[in-house]
């Protein structure tokens, strides 16, 4: 039996994977863009990533006991968007296994993160429905690792705050200012609102909401840094 | 030995979850509220949101195999959202078991539902710790049996723009009109906002968003039948 270059693909790509499929229909399915018509990933999509949101919740839970889940949360965020999930398919040259329509092929959708990080959320499901759950999660576990892996343990994790304040200390300029400028909602569900002044850096501020003072504090301290490290 | 009116609290809910705690203290930190301190469920709240949000996909996932991943989103939105959390945990009488903080006790917190919702989350995640994620996503589903039988099968789910023009003609008003007023973004992530309006009824029209004419055509028209349905 001779291998087509197609399948060539595939095969490596599944090498890069570390997970090779039983239905090689549902690894298409996983790589077709809806531009190629209704088979298309997109369900799969919606399910990859409930999987791979759980399975780096469940790792972050157990990397950084001591953190809030605000620190959390905003990790994960990190760790499942875009720019991560395309830095991660193009480390297995996802691109070029990628089935597209004539449009998407044009306009160089194979390079596209935004397609390159819905395939591998797609994969992501393809896996656990082509074997179980935990599979897919096995797999997501052994792509993160390196990235899991520089996860600051523990409570050395600085909050926000704190590291704007650094900032600042090294940039020379006076530390920042915050203030509530505006609560909102009901007695039960108050939002806070608070407006972080950097000195000479952000003279008119960056707002930060949050739903304690103190969250709508590190709020906008992580919006200032942001600001300030572009 | 006899027990205190609190353990029999925690025996009868423990009974209605169907899962008996072998660490009683994870039960108890999945219903302490912020407001009584560091000790608190929070944390448990993150983790349990996702393994809701997973459990509930994988069914709807399987429930509805001819649906767009709008739909299924949608759906899955309206399953895990504050208020179904509430009801479930109103059917177990969770109020009466959760830990709160004066102040909480004061304004009524065992009745609030973002309260009892976070709860029923840290309830899921603390029964994986107890246990493994099986078992949290086997008791999720059991939750769920009554609300995911009434799942419409398949194509039967009637999409937003079908259920306002049955709306309009029902009320005997004009059809639906939809025009697209911006898009936005670079071109390989392009964002359509179009614009519904209903003759006499949404006169001004309501907007809606999504990364296709399609898509932002039925964000327009389930905003247009949110407003209607008030």
């Amino acid at each position: 039996m001779i291998n087509t270059p197609v399948e060539i693909k595939y095969q490596q790509l599944q090498a890069k994977l570390g997970y090779q499929f039983k239905d090689q229909g549902l690894l298409k399915q996983a790589l077709s863009h809806r531009s190629v018509g209704a088979h298309n990933n997109e369900r799969l999509e919606f399910l990859g990533d409930a999987i791979l949101g759980l399975t780096v919740a469940e790792a972050l839970y157990q990397l950084m006991p001591n953190v809030d889940e605000g620190v959390l949360s905003r990790t994960r965020s990190n760790l499942v968007c875009e720019a991560t999930l395309a830095e991660i398919a193009e480390g297995w040259s996802l691109g070029e296994c990628l089935i597209l329509g004539q449009g998407e092929i044009k306009s160089g959708g194979h390079r596209k993160p935004s397609i390159l990080s819905d395939a591998v959320e797609a994969l992501i499901a393809a896996i656990s429905l082509d074997d179980k759950l935990e599979t897919a999660q096995h797999c997501v576990r052994r792509w993160y690792d390196d990235r899991l892996k520089v996860i600051q343990p523990l409570d050395r994790v600085k909050d926000a705050k704190s590291q704007l304040q650094e900032w600042v200390q090294k940039s020379q300029v006076e530390l920042p200012l915050y203030e509530i400028v505006d609560t909102k909602g009901a007695d039960h569900q108050r939002e806070f609102v608070v407006k972080c002044v950097v000195p000479k850096k952000l003279p008119n501020g960056v707002l930060g909401e949050g739903s304690s003072r103190r969250k709508a504090e590190q709020a906008a301290a992580e919006a200032a840094l942001n600001k300030l490290r572009k």
